[in-house]
């Protein structure tokens, strides 16, 4: 696929409109490609991926920070390393197609780097890096809010953050909601005991967990409530 | 020294006014501080720091990229490391006198957790933090030319990139600059040959260095052109 072809889907499916297409093209190509054509001034996506790689730590951070107010650091921290790291950004490359647009030199080709994670994360760095250059801060916001932050509603970082947070997070979205955890039951031996709780929602109970102590009993309600929630909302 | 005496020296000192004082004390407030004044809903800096630790990352990562357009991928990202780092944080908070601002509590305060260069640091992220939600961006940049860029041309992270590259950005500045390397001599023995180099620029000689090997010799010739060059300027 050509760069031409990439600024055609990009418009067609991002409404993305590069004014200067040869950083489109440095976004997007590997060092293996540039020496396989000498000569021709091409430049490879490293140095812009650089820069890509700290627009969206910011991004992501001042999302999280907002959208979180009662969160801690720590918890920040844990969130914004699930969501800024290879393993994300290299599904949301494939998610977006750019794969099918990285220009490779053959022997990387055959080599299979079209599909390794590394690159594809490097790509998605450096496109994020080159539209920041070409079209400023809000355009990759709005990138970014289509990509990256539904992922949160739909669960990928749920294990960053505990259930129980998430769920907090996920109700009070639109205004205050009363959360309550009740122990419905103490059962078991001295040395297993098993604890039976529920969590309501002003009063109406929409989860229930069991465990081995009252907290881990309460990550479960709160896991089941988050599964039964994001169901619905499908 | 209070809350309000830093908003005094802010607007004497930096021309900065915050809309918004809370922010400010948030930044300057440390959890020990809070501790020992409840129920006076206190915040304290973290979370506002791990807002400026990204924020601070993204401005240096586009001035350097920028400044440095030659600068590959692997050089870039060791200079910004050494830039936004807890040394020199530290340091930029001393200069600007935050340690004196930094609410603490009086176990904090005995410890000598004042001085600590980790507090340090994390109080001047914090302070760009507040300045970036209360300010905006350009309030941050402007805040950053004065107390980070400028330490790039006194040479404080020379170590960071080569000196024959921090020589060739320093002399091109304003311009192309022709800068040449000649060798002088060669002596010493086959085992512990000397060289000794010139490096010229324009074709006027501005340093000179000894060495084991050429390209040590003309680091050295670097060096000692940068250091001339930067006297000059003071």
């Amino acid at each position: 696929m050509t760069i031409k072809e990439l600024q055609d889907y990009l418009a067609k499916e991002f409404d993305i409109h590069f004014d200067n297409p040869d950083l489109l093209a440095e976004a997007f190509t590997q060092a293996s490609y540039v020496n396989e054509h000498p000569n021709q001034g091409l430049k490879f996506y490293e140095r812009i991926e650089f820069l890509g790689d700290a627009v969206l730590e910011l991004i992501v951070s001042e999302y999280i920070y907002k959208r979180y107010p009662e969160l801690p650091q720590g918890k920040l921290t844990r969130l914004r390393a699930a969501m800024v790291c290879e393993d994300s950004f290299s599904k949301f490359a494939k998610e977006c197609h750019f794969d099918q647009y990285i220009r490779l030199g053959h022997g990387e080709e055959l080599a299979g780097a079209r599909q390794r994670p590394g690159l594809l994360c490097d790509i998605f760095e450096s496109f994020v890096g080159a539209l920041y250059l070409d079209q400023g801060r809000p355009a990759v916001e709005k990138f970014v809010r289509r990509v990256i932050f539904p992922k949160l509603d739909m669960g990928w970082f749920d294990h960053a953050v505990d259930a129980k947070t998430s769920l907090q997070e996920f109700l009070q979205r639109n205004g205050d909601v009363k959360i309550e955890y009740h122990l419905l039951s103490e059962s078991g031996t001295e040395n297993e005991p098993v604890f039976k709780v529920n969590v309501s929602a002003n009063d109406k109970v929409i989860g229930e967990g069991v465990g081995s102590s009252k907290k881990h009993a309460e990550m479960q309600a709160a896991v089941q409530a988050l599964h039964k929630l994001r169901a619905q909302q499908n």
